[in-house]
């Protein structure tokens, strides 16, 4: 059961290393000969704890984890994240500091103001450090707000300060980890660029994201969180301080006590994220991958750069995605053309965010450097036939 | 890639029909020739949307789902459920009542022992209809209390009452859907015994649980909720009434919304489910599957009945468990040995719960009659020579 490379770009859930699919779909049926599949095993069988530590300790080794931090896996996805964010380090800082902090929110495209939301929803203290859209002409996302328009909170009563580093919709990514308040916890969305460049994890109480993008299939979620900020105070405080209360399967401290396998983490799911950290390993690692990326990022934006006439990049310069080019074909009827002529190609998972139009490239780990060479020609191509 | 039949007896994640497993197997590659696999593609395109109609059609025709119910797929699993529960009922009580309503619990194992503590903590005013364990002599779970000793809350303040329809760490399984007070809505986790036996639906405001047991695998959980009890009263009349907010990625109403798709939903995970329910289908639906459930059970309980001086079976009869039947052996270091024999045939999965040990064997759907009948020659087998 083997596939020709897909030259497959959509944002997500993404292309992952074919070697990788085709051992995983092997594991399906019949895992190390047990006669049963990945999907089948007890999740705290033998097999499975492996499978969980190996995608720990793969994860560790690439990211070069220090031993404050921990990883562990939960469900719910990016957006289950949102959630237990507020509720799980509101009740760190609470048994810290015997306060309800007030937590600040970069808004830099959908994804982060999908979160501001939900914290204030679940009723945090929310101040935006900067709202994107009030630093563009047209007020849509499509930079990061210069650093000395950031307004955070009193450090002194900050329970942690949110971005998100890249942006999948608004195709916008921090040029460098925001430099945040001394003292002040940072939670970082990695959910579309994790592993796609080094990273110094002591800056961050908790990285987290939904694994759909780089990293492995939907139905699990990673997290990297600052051991220290584990214990939460207990819910009669919580209750006093008007801190909404940790649903067990969303505790951090439960999860981890319990090596993830508190709830029923998807097994096959774990395996995908051990196999492809695994791969990344042998290639390498981080370094290797993130020149890879830039290599990549950097030869497709140029080709769209050489054709402006055609093509419309609304993003900063600066703030480019290395993940997600985002851009719009001047010219009707242009984007559909483009769109379907690619997929006569085998180009395909090009069209936009249902939410803002036009195309999207994902440049993520699993697109090869000769994919990405395809569809740069292309770019050209159909430059030189309908500008 | 085709498997022998497993004869595999564990709780969960469990086994499932080898010909879906196979299938997924291969759509994990390849899906419908797109070139990219189920864990690949997006879970808004054309293809995911057929998988998720296509499961949720197949369960809502299974289980004669009535137009007044509606069926959607979270992440989560049973935990998750617990928690989401007391969010979205509480909220629905208050949109109509205006009111913070009480809950009513059954506590008749392991599974409802934890959804109770789930609604302690999370703010609901909890009643207990009957704790199981103070009706046996050792004061573990292993009967479902007489129904004269129920103690409902006040029908006009009750928001739902709560039961596990089958315990699979304690073996036990109501024999009948327990008969409530009139006008409160009835609560079901059905994570071990969906689908093993006909079901009145319109009885039920909502029935759930985690997939991975009679209907797919880990990473995603089934919902059947009355239609009447999506829509929630706003967060500040929630806040007002102190009903904790729901967090959006487990809000029923945003999710049946956006067709079980507002968070990524694990497509392979759906997959799954649609296709072992198209087999259950084409088997000739519950009928045909629940007069094999009884059958095999009754074969296996038969069996140990028959040996009562070496098996042990502490459910009471009446509420014995056709899904996981649990017993100890007599005779020091029998059980180990049980387990080694079975094993040695080729019969895994057999350990009991590792908080009451002993030996469970799980009959879902997927145990054949041929597994279920291997097994009873071996538990009689097994017993000519030890007791």
């Amino acid at each position: 059961m083997t596939r020709p490379h897909p030259n497959y770009y959509g944002a997500g859930p993404a292309l992952l290393p074919s070697e990788v699919i085709e051992d995983a779909a092997a594991g399906m049926v019949n895992y190390q000969g047990l006669g049963i599949g990945l999907g089948e095993i007890s999740h705290r069988s033998g097999q499975a704890t492996e499978i969980i530590n190996g995608a720990k300790n793969n994860l560790k080794q690439l990211l070069d984890v220090p031993d404050t931090h921990e990883v562990f896996f939960a469900q719910g996805g990016g957006s289950g994240g949102f959630a237990a964010i507020v509720y799980n380090l509101l009740g760190a800082y609470a048994k810290e500091t015997g306060k309800k902090g007030k937590v600040d929110y970069f808004i830099t495209g959908d994804w982060s103001k999908k979160a501001t939301d939900e914290a204030i929803k679940l009723g945090a203290d929310v101040n935006v450090v900067s709202d994107s859209r009030k630093f563009t002409d047209n007020g849509k996302f499509g930079v990061i707000a210069p650093q000395d328009t950031w307004t955070f909170s009193d450090p002194k009563d900050t329970a942690y300060v949110y971005y998100c580093d890249n942006e999948t919709v608004a195709g916008v990514e921090f040029p460098e980890t925001p430099k945040i308040p001394e003292g002040v916890e940072l939670v970082a969305d990695m959910s579309s660029n994790i592993l796609s460049k080094v990273l110094d994890v002591s800056k961050f109480g908790l990285i987290f994201g939904g694994a759909q993008k780089n990293i492995g299939i939907a139905g699990v979620s990673f997290y990297i969180i600052k051991k220290s900020l584990l214990p939460k105070a207990d819910v009669a405080t919580l209750r006093k301080l008007d801190i909404a209360v940790t649903p067990s399967f969303m505790d951090f401290e439960i999860i981890v006590k319990n090596n993830s396998a508190y709830n029923t983490v998807s097994i096959p799911a774990v395996y995908v994220v051990e196999k492809v950290s695994e791969q990344l390993i042998k290639k390498g690692g981080l370094k290797v991958q993130q020149k890879e990326a830039e290599e990549k990022a950097a030869s497709l934006y140029a080709a769209l750069d050489a054709h402006k006439k055609l093509y419309n990049l609304p993003v900063a310069v600066a703030d480019r995605s290395k993940m997600n080019i985002v851009f719009t074909i001047h010219g009707e009827g242009l984007e559909d053309k483009f769109l379907k002529e690619a997929a006569a190609k085998g180009l395909t998972g090009l069209k936009g965010h249902r939410s803002v139009g036009g195309i999207r490239i994902s440049n993520y780990n699993a697109v090869t450097v000769q994919s990405a060479e395809l569809l740069k020609d292309f770019i050209n191509e159909f430059a030189k036939q309908n500008e």
